[in-house]
């Protein structure tokens, strides 16, 4: 493929108009992030200047009751579009990580005579210290039990099935894995879950925006998800929660707050959980990121996720096509899975000197994709604004700093953060 | 007192000037809620901006590694100058409420011996959720006993010193009451605790850089605080935290997440503890939200926590000397303590009809102030922007609506949210 072929690709593409609703202007900067922190929509920008000056700073206290206080639910109901959620399912609250915690919690409580906890290897490494925290908590009488995968890229659909068990009261994996980009069936899982009365909890959090995720269909007792990767919230923007509507009243949070209370402006002494899905709030929610989310959400689903993901596969396969053809003669490896269907948004390649390699790529060609340790490069491809272009040109940068040996002028010395 | 004499106040206020430095330009507008919502810094308006534009919009990813990555701890040693703790010993993290989860759960269990925990009745209710919530994880086996008030205004520091016995595992108390303003004697509470083998944590959300905390010269083991109240932060902005260095090393956090991990970005699949105070991190924070505190937090280190509560001591008891004045032959009377010592930034008066005179003074004099239920207008003084002619002029609109009967064509009907 030539980078004509590529802007050709792009002229065709119906999707090309939404990326100039993003600040895009860095001039010459290819950004292949999207699934770390996605690009800020233009219409963002304009909002957190009204929140911060005009909410905030003039209405002050009235703007609770003008769009605050419902904003976490408001907003869950956007969420809850994107993820095959009917209403009154989806909020806004906390972090992630908080999120899987009150989750794990609220599950394994209604699996008291069960003991068992199934994840993969491939799962977010935070999510399997929330469940360790969560078993610590407990006492240390449920077992994790973790699939391996075995070719460092996928987990095996029948290897998954065969820990499910009827011991198992959880089943909790990343619908999308972070590093590879592996898909999980998840239709099929949570099938296998509910045949031996297993509950199943989803992190989306490398799906949203980008696959298909349809909760009510598969039936998902629960699920979380982070709204700052293809759903362009913000660093580190407020995480959402679901939890299955036939659930919600027969589960309590393990965090009580006064979000969570049912009439938290009567300041009662005792807690009562308010209706719904609502209990599973806490606190108050940092409102400027909460808000930051809502104009990328509505841009996403104006984009519609159905568009979305026939462009987002047409992406990662040309990646895949190009890597096959231009960087596999330079020592690379594909660790992502070929099957567009096992295969989230991003893709990740192998290569020794990935790091170097990354730091070259950062410092001469501007080009911003992630190292991921030992020896993997991670392309994250948002359609609502990577172009074909920027995946042609990505590869292109990648043969130049390989081939002229100039990455080597870099130490492997890692630096402290990426 | 009259107007004249407010105004001559304000000209010899040596923190007078602070008020411009804060957007205040809303005409009419007296706002005595600091304690509720801090007002917008001038600062804040124009880092947001680059906030928003610059570091998410053109850095990326890049805002990590320059200034979001260090953000929870370097905006917790700020927060630490101003609660009297020695570096190493505060972070920002998630809500309040989240927070208090954390540290009531880590101290609990560094008495493993011990099953009671000792508040009192004036203490936010959301904290009080929150023991209650981690009693009943734990399994019920501690209870909870709130020392109550006899005079609906204070806690007798006697009666508290009882309640704290060899059994007494943790002593947590909001330092200032939400709703009446009053303070405890920090110092000789946690005295009283360490006596006794107890440990102590504080809530200092409506204390924090309006009443001096010392959190180090008391010897208190934890803290929790909001900082969207005295320090302006903005709605919702992430709580801290404070655990004393000596304990750091012998707690755990109960939630687990990969910001409290001791290398993150290794991605281990096991949990292993971050060195000191940033193990109580645990997911991404909101990264908006959190940077938004920071110019606040430079502008009241800058005003000097000990001028502002000279100058909050002078507010409020002008405040109570006007309403004695003013407002008891009028039905008022007072809800807050009189003592300057064991009062914080904020004044309460009680009326029967405190809904509708509050309805009232937002909607013809355009007072913002808040009622508590049942008979409670709350007046938050923040000395860095709030004036003695603010004060003088709210007491007289106060007096105007209730001489006149005009709250009387307000329903008494309660509105959703406040």
């Amino acid at each position: 493929m030539t980078s004509d072929e590529a802007r050709a690709l792009d002229r065709h593409d119906t999707l090309a108009p939404f990326r100039d609703r993003f600040v895009v202007d860095q001039p010459g900067l290819i950004y292949l992030n999207g699934n770390s922190l996605g690009r800020l929509p233009k219409a963002t920008a304009e909002r957190m200047r009204e929140v911060v000056e005009q909410e905030w700073g003039c209405d002050l206290i009235r703007g609770w009751n003008r769009s605050w206080y419902e904003a976490a639910v408001r907003i869950g109901e956007k969420v809850a579009q994107l993820v095959g959620a009917a209403p009154g399912q989806v909020i806004l609250s906390d972090s992630t990580s908080v999120n899987l915690f009150k989750l794990v919690l609220a599950a394994l409580e209604l699996r008291p005579d069960r003991n068992r906890i199934v994840s993969d290897t491939l799962n977010f490494p935070s999510d399997l210290y929330v469940l360790q925290s969560c078993v610590r908590l407990l006492g240390g009488r449920h077992h994790i039990h973790l699939v391996p995968s075995e070719d460092d890229i996928s987990i095996s659909l029948e290897a998954l099935h065969d820990e499910i068990d009827e011991q198992t009261a959880l089943v909790t994996l990343s619908h999308v894995a972070f590093k590879t980009g592996f898909c999980h069936d998840a239709a099929a899982i949570t099938e296998r879950a509910h045949e031996v009365g297993a509950l199943v909890l989803w992190d989306l959090s490398h799906s949203v925006g980008v696959v298909p995720t349809e909760l009510d269909r598969w039936g998902a007792d629960m699920a979380v998800g982070c709204t700052y990767k293809y759903l362009c919230g913000g660093p580190g923007a407020p995480a959402f929660l679901y939890v299955r509507r036939e659930l919600q009243e027969r589960v309590l949070s393990p965090v009580w707050g006064w979000f969570g209370q049912q009439a938290p402006f009567e300041f009662d002494l005792t807690y009562q959980p308010a209706e719904g899905i609502r209990r599973f709030l806490v606190g108050t929610s940092p409102i400027l990121s909460l808000l930051a989310l809502e104009p990328a959400l509505d841009l996403v689903l104006e984009a519609g996720v159905q568009a979305i993901r026939a462009k987002s596969v047409r992406l990662t396969s040309m990646l895949v096509d190009l890597m096959d053809e231009v960087l596999v003669p330079l020592g690379f490896a594909l660790g992502s899975p070929r099957d567009p269907d096992r295969r989230g948004s991003h893709v990740s390649i192998l290569h020794p000197e990935a790091y170097r390699i990354n730091r070259a790529l950062i410092e001469e060609m501007n080009v911003l994709a992630d190292f991921r340790e030992p020896n993997l490069l991670r392309f994250g491809l948002a359609p609502v604004y990577t172009s074909f272009t920027d995946v042609w040109q990505a590869v292109d940068c990648i043969r130049q700093v390989v081939e002229t040996g100039h990455y080597r002028s870099y130490s492997p010395q890692r630096q402290p953060v990426t």
